[in-house]
């Protein structure tokens, strides 16, 4: 009989899910709004609404065999979601527990930066490693560390916030209270900072300037240096040159034999890529120099967060 | 029959070895010069007669379990010291092998700082730990990260280099090459680069003043602190704030249950430890505030680079 996982991606605006096999073949998929519930008991009927539905669509004979879930501020130990800044409830929700007894299945949450992770090993361009870093630049940075094989959950479930180590105490703000975090430079969000400060600070020309503040995206910026525009150009090495010393930073860590990009701001490829990878190497150690990959996700355009959310299970059975 | 192993520590000025028994106990101690042997051959020629004399000298019936080995550069997958800038060899030397063909005994091999961290899982303050990190704060800044109860040795088998990530990119000439490597800061050697920085831009009056350069130390600072010397404890703050700092990324990476200090600086005590800490939490993620102990190693005073080699073997056959 077919076995199948369900994957889930609780994002602050959507949560997205789908019922995968082993090969991350997609037999249904489905999502409900997140922002909409303010309450956490009406969020979870509704995703239990979402989750039965898609069950019943598939016709086939199968069995399920998990649902894995990947969440802003999950805990792998606990199965909670706990004080998520971007979701509507500052609370501790144990929602492995509540999935689990309602399908009687085992649920697998982590963050989805973890998440991410696995779904690289499992689907993508680690399938082969051992030990890697991805990393996930979105509106803030995630990243899954993965050492012999294994994600680091660390003593309470919450390692791996690369994005929040700090790249100058005297920086920019960022949301999670604290000065100078790299995601605050390194991301969707933070390039699109350093093009305003740019455009406030310098007298050069961009198409960048024709679009509204509150319009500016990290797509518009990768767009505006395809055709050259210096300033969209400068912006990139800036952020580049941040995300390169703080990557030579990781490799002093774990020691990783690559390390992926994946999200928004990678979807700008060699723009991000080229300038990163030159920082990476000027900044590394030298039994490190020349022998860390940096490449962009294996699951770019695929839904990488619901694929990794059910690597979550297939992990567990592994 | 007793077991034993040995525990070999090389570093830049003498190799020591010791014969122990799984409780930490020294049945037989020895050392030789490191330095005083300029071709690798004839060190390990000295460093086997050494091993020799040291079995030989053991009165009751024993079985020898294996040979552990902490030296700089040292790599765990390969049983190789290679490009040790602190040892006159410049050149890969496959040690574990020679040593396991003389001796026919497994030996295991790795970087002191990750067998100064076996050691405190075996023998010292981390005995029911699965996550921590140790720093040793010696000449530089060594660590061992241990997640999950194993060592990270990473890819290559060089993970584990906190004190090659970078506090500024324009800051002092580390001896690896590069700039503002936390250990010429956070390090016993760092701490005497501050106070000398601080004795040439300063009026303050000090007792450190009255020591000639070359002969300063890090004992002497601490001494001088103890006194309540200004300048002495304004170095002591100025090294806890750039260590706290780099703490609270480390934190960020694995998430640890501890981090335990050791070397020649951490015999300052709380002249270190406290404003480290402070500083840790002020920078550290809401998420972990609170959670993760400061603590000197619990092998301060032994001889824990030989307890951490033999830790090795231990761990081999846990």
């Amino acid at each position: 009989m077919k076995e199948f996982c369900i994957g889930i991606d609780i994002g602050g605006t959507n949560t997205v899910l789908g019922v995968v096999d082993t090969n991350g073949n997609f037999s249904a998929e489905n999502s409900i709004s997140t922002k909409k519930y303010k309450k956490i008991d009406d969020f979870i009927e509704a995703l239990n609404i979402c989750i039965q539905e898609s069950l019943d669509s598939i016709e086939t004979d199968f069995v399920l065999k998990g649902i894995g879930v990947g969440a802003p501020n999950g805990n792998y130990y606990n199965g909670t979601i706990e004080y998520a800044p971007n979701l509507n409830w500052n609370e501790i929700i144990p929602l492995s527990n509540i999935l689990s007894k309602k399908f009687n299945v085992p649920v697998v949450l982590t963050n989805d930066a973890n998440a991410a992770a696995l779904g690289e090993m499992i689907y993508g361009a680690a399938k082969d490693l051992k030990d890697f870093i991805v990393i996930t630049l979105g509106t803030g940075l995630g990243s899954g560390l993965v050492v012999n094989g294994e994600v680091i959950y660390g003593h309470d479930g919450f390692a791996g916030e690369i994005g929040h180590t700090i790249y100058d105490p005297n920086g920019r703000m960022c949301a999670c209270g604290r000065k100078g975090c790299l995601e605050t430079y390194a991301s969707a969000t933070g390039i699109k900072r350093t093009v305003i400060e740019l455009l406030n600070n310098s007298e050069t020309k961009s198409l960048l300037n024709e679009i509204p503040e509150n319009e500016l995206n990290s797509k518009d910026i990768y767009e505006a240096a395809v055709k050259g525009d210096k300033l969209a150009l400068e912006a990139f090495d800036y952020t580049a040159r941040i995300l390169g010393l703080k990557l030579a930073d990781s490799i002093a860590y774990t020691s990783p034999e690559a390390i992926f990009l994946f999200g928004g701001l990678a979807l700008a490829g060699d723009y991000i890529l080229k300038p990163t990878k030159k920082y990476m190497e000027e900044n590394l150690l030298k039994i490190y120099k020349n022998k860390v990959r940096l490449e962009l996700s294996g699951l770019m355009g695929k839904n990488a967060a619901v694929l990794g959310a059910a690597a979550l299970i297939w992990k567990e059975f592994d």
